[in-house]
């Protein structure tokens, strides 16, 4: 069977799937997101991407396109039909079909999107030796906290990275700050092996596997700061590492051309990374 | 004969007419767009928009889908399926169809979506009575001068308008400057009869209908001053407008509850919109 997507109520080949040319998401950047990450055939954190999925439409007052259990079994059904077992399942809800006109439309109904994607483990060369990260300005609208598809900048700034040969941008706000990478949170270990990275406010999109590593580096006990550092802090810090839904935790060895720490994944970064692994083998399967 | 749309090289029925959910334009605003007026039968200012339009694909290096001749040829065989005399034309173009990864797709082609709206046009009303505006925190990235999809703030702006009871939302900037409409710029008449609307930078889209209206002010020896102005400047002022592509010259009369002037569309504003009627009456079809 070809690989399939849900569209508005329908599975589908993936091939085939297709939006109205007027859907909103095309023409306004009008919805939202997310990524959850399947490990091992468990949908990671769910409820907290659904958490955030809900915030998110809240804040755009964008109706949810159908209650939580449904789109949990919506979910469920599309990995079943694609045999996903590690992967991440990508959803996208936006403000649905009208004419083109900015405002709301009265009568739209919220168009739903699932796609599955499988995944590799991490290569072992990535684990050995780190991702070079660079720096662009963060040029991004003010409102970061959402998870909307207004990607355009992130995408603009992702490609500044490949073209030169790193991984990842992260992003500097007009202060000379590091707000966070184009689709990854920032963070570095100071000399004096605190773990430091962005409060998350308007000016981030608070990662779930931020608010779980964090739960986590408080429940182990390490030395925790949630604030902004600046490029010249990073490039000084004894480790650096990100943070996705995809990438779990992925230790940075160089920014802008200059190695982080010896220049070798650091010791904290790699406990942080076990953890992380460790508490993805023991989520249990959810109905 | 039902409406019909231009979709990546087929006229089919704006009704079913789709592209893909993988549509770069779906998943990351990664798109831009013109809104081409149209105007007894004539697309106005049709070069301006398609320098425009090659302005905005080469700052994203996104490709051109066709050649200007040809998407010329486009744009008037869907006019003339549709029986369009007065409207506008809508054209699209993104990075295309690519598995969703941030930085661009090696092998994509540029997606090329046209459709077109019938306008009547506008009300004795609005143009007796003139327009309110609000003002908004201009919320968005730092590259408002590319016309691209990534509208969302525009869109919550608008609505706040609407909401408001009024038309439109003037964006002001950290400095308390106003920067544009969320799809119009914004235009003062001061005490002094000088016409005046913010330079074109970064910060603000240069629409076409401001080019020209430029142009026509200096023709006709209006005094003019291209710079910011603050809310409180607008609401001192004699008149105030608006332009764009489909308002071609509004009057406001309304800022944030204070009336403009005596309250009514100004005797410049008027002049100037009458200048710019006329010269689309002036226009020529062309082949």
């Amino acid at each position: 069977m070809p690989r399939q997507a849900y569209v508005n109520g329908r599975y589908q080949p993936h091939s085939d799937a297709a939006v109205h040319i007027e859907d909103r998401g095309y023409q306004f950047a009008d919805g939202v997101y997310e990524v959850v990450p399947v490990y091992n055939g468990i949908l990671v954190d769910e409820d907290l991407h659904f958490d955030r999925l809900d915030r998110s439409l809240a804040e755009l007052q964008i109706e949810e396109p159908m209650s939580r259990p449904a789109l949990k079994l919506v979910a469920r059904e599309l990995m079943r039909r694609n045999g996903l077992s590690n992967g991440f399942v990508y959803m996208q809800v936006t403000r649905g079909v009208a004419p083109r006109d900015h405002k709301f439309p009265k009568d739209s109904r919220p168009a739903l999107v699932l796609t599955t994607r499988q995944m590799k483990p991490h290569s072992p060369q990535v684990l050995a030796e780190g991702l070079k990260v660079i720096t662009v300005t963060d040029q991004r609208w003010d409102r970061c906290d959402i998870k909307s598809v207004s990607l355009l900048p992130n995408v603009l700034g992702k490609q500044a990275a490949a073209e030169a040969g790193a991984y990842e941008a992260w992003q500097v706000d007009g202060d000379g700050m590091v707000t966070e990478g184009t689709s990854t949170n920032a963070w570095i270990v100071t000399g004096d092996n605190k773990v430091v990275t962005r409060d998350a406010t308007h000016s981030i999109l608070n990662g779930i596997t931020r608010i779980t590593l964090l739960e986590l580096i408080k429940a182990e006990g390490y030395s925790l700061e949630e604030r902004s550092f600046s490029v010249a802090e990073a490039q000084e810090a004894r480790e650096a590492f990100l943070t996705s839904s995809t990438s779990f935790v992925l230790p940075v060895t160089q920014l802008d051309g200059k190695p982080i720490g010896n220049g070798h994944p650091g010791i904290l970064t790699g406990k942080l990374r076990h953890h992380y692994m460790d508490y993805m083998q023991t989520l249990r399967k959810s109905a």
